[in-house]
Formats: C-alpha cells, structure tokens, sequence
C-alpha cells in the first residue's frame, strides 16, 4: 500500500494580513494545494477582525484538512507597540490552528529560507521566486501567502510530515 | 414592564492567566454573577493554551450570555519580547469574545480605577478591596479575577449597559 500523502499548512500571520498556504508531501513528491491572505485591515473593530481571522483559518483547516501546521517564530527585534499588535492577530491564529486538532510546528525565519532557496540570507523575491518554481506555480502567489508557502514547504521538507518516500 | 438587566463580561487578559468576571446592571443595581481565572502556563505547547483560553471564553459566553464585552486598553511600556506574548494571549482572547457576539469596550487602567475605587491612580489591593465591597463579595476575588470584575463594573457603570434605572 502506497503512503498518503501528509498535507501541511503553513501560515505566516501579520498584523495586517495573515498569509496561509497549504502544501502535500508524498515521498519526495511536493505538491502545492492552495494558498491565500486574510486581510486584517477593514477599518472593522479589532476584535471583530481576529474573530474573523480565527474563523478565515478554521475554514481553511475544514476545507483542506492537513494533517499538520507550521509557523515562522518571531523575533521581537521591533518596538513593543508593533509586538503587541502582531501578537494579537498571532496569538487569534495559534488559537484557531490549534482548536483545527492541527499540532503547530515553529521555524525560524533563516531555517525556512534554506530550505527553500539553499540560503539562510535570502530575500523575500527570492522565496517567492523559489517556490513559484519549486511547487510549479502559473504565478508567484502574493507575498504573504508566499512567506506561508515556504514555511508548509520548510516543514513538510524537514520530514516532520508523513512517511519517508 | 422594567427593564431587563443587563450583563457584562470583563477579561483581564495576561500572559500566564485570563481573569474573567460577569456583572449585571439593573437600573443602578450592579451585582457579581461569577468570575474565574484560566491558567495559562502549564507547559503545554503555545497553540494548545491560546486555544484553551478561546474556547474556556467561549464557555464563558455560553454559560452566561453576557451582552457586552469590556478590557482594559494595554500600554506597551515593557520589552518586545513581553508584549507580544501578551498580545498572543489578548488576541486569542478578543476573538473569543467577538466570536461569541460580544462587542468589545476598552477602558484605560484610568478609567476602571477610577470608575471602581473613585481615584485612578488607586492600587491593585485597592481595587479588589472595593469591588469586594461594592458587589457584597463574601470573599476579594483572585487577583487577575478581580481586574477583570472590575472592568465589567466600570463598563456597566459608564452606562454602556442598559436602559438608566
């Protein structure tokens, strides 16, 4: 009996749009299923707006049903106001992960980009160009949603995801 | 007829506990319906307890059907690091309470302890000792908890609740 494949979803929450992409590994087989952005910035009240990310995420995970989640850590190395802020839509997205039954696997930003493009250093193009290439894309998926790829891509990569091929 | 009373739900969301309290308004009756804390800090993995605090909000709601939501607005004087943390937890939180329904009030720390105590630059055992009085408490609520009552009381008292008595 073959494997299944193992579907992984990725995202990349910011505090004004949250990324997400959604990425199977069959063996050695990549395959990308879908990505897309929710937009956090309607002028609506915040908490309606993190409700709404909670739900945007809990309808992705109804949708595709992946097996596993992965998220970028982050570093704080910005002022306090703007990490509180990307810790509230963070923290709205974690929760939603989390209630989808989805455990949530962390990388930082350096392991996701070489895993992608073989560097460490490289920028947001680069990835964007990588898994449009990669994952055989028509077009190079918005940058969020590129940035929520790669890190699906980081992990479903780093075997954390399904049977060896 | 008179008027229905109506209820408020209070949050003081930290990053290790989320106090909650219920208070009802009836015309200038304000009375304590419960209050609780949920624990955040038991070592279970950042996603898991975001969602917990979601879905033990949700219970909340729930159970007690509150009409409105009130929280305290956050300074971000502290580190990064701390900050977004907190917001992790806050966001988790105000999506629960938007997911209930509830539309959410902030008040300044200002605000509350000047609503509860009649001076805003009153101290935490201050706070507790009055809404202990004030709602006829046999018991000061858990610290967090008591946070958390007392901006459901400010809320209620700033006549966000309700028809005037």
């Amino acid at each position: 009996m073959p494997p299944c494949p193992t579907r992984v979803l990725g995202i990349d929450p910011g505090s004004r749009l949250c990324g997400w992409g959604v990425v199977d590994r069959d063996g050695a087989r990549l395959t990308h299923v879908d990505n897309g952005v929710v937009v956090l910035t309607d002028g609506a009240p915040l908490a309606e707006r993190l409700d709404r990310l909670w739900s945007a995420l809990s309808d992705v995970i109804a949708r595709y049903r992946p097996a596993q989640a992965a998220v970028e850590t982050i570093f704080t190395n910005r002022n306090a106001r703007a990490a509180l802020i990307l810790g509230q839509a963070r923290g709205a997205a974690l929760a939603a992960l989390a209630h989808g039954g989805l455990a949530v696997h962390e990388y930082t930003p350096q392991q996701v980009k070489k895993s992608v493009t073989g560097s460490g250093r490289a920028d947001k193009a680069q990835v964007q160009h990588m898994i449009t290439l990669r994952l055989e894309l028509p077009e190079p998926p918005q940058a969020d949603a590129a940035d929520a790829v790669a890190v699906a891509l980081c992990h479903a990569q780093h075997g954390g995801a399904g049977p060896p091929g």
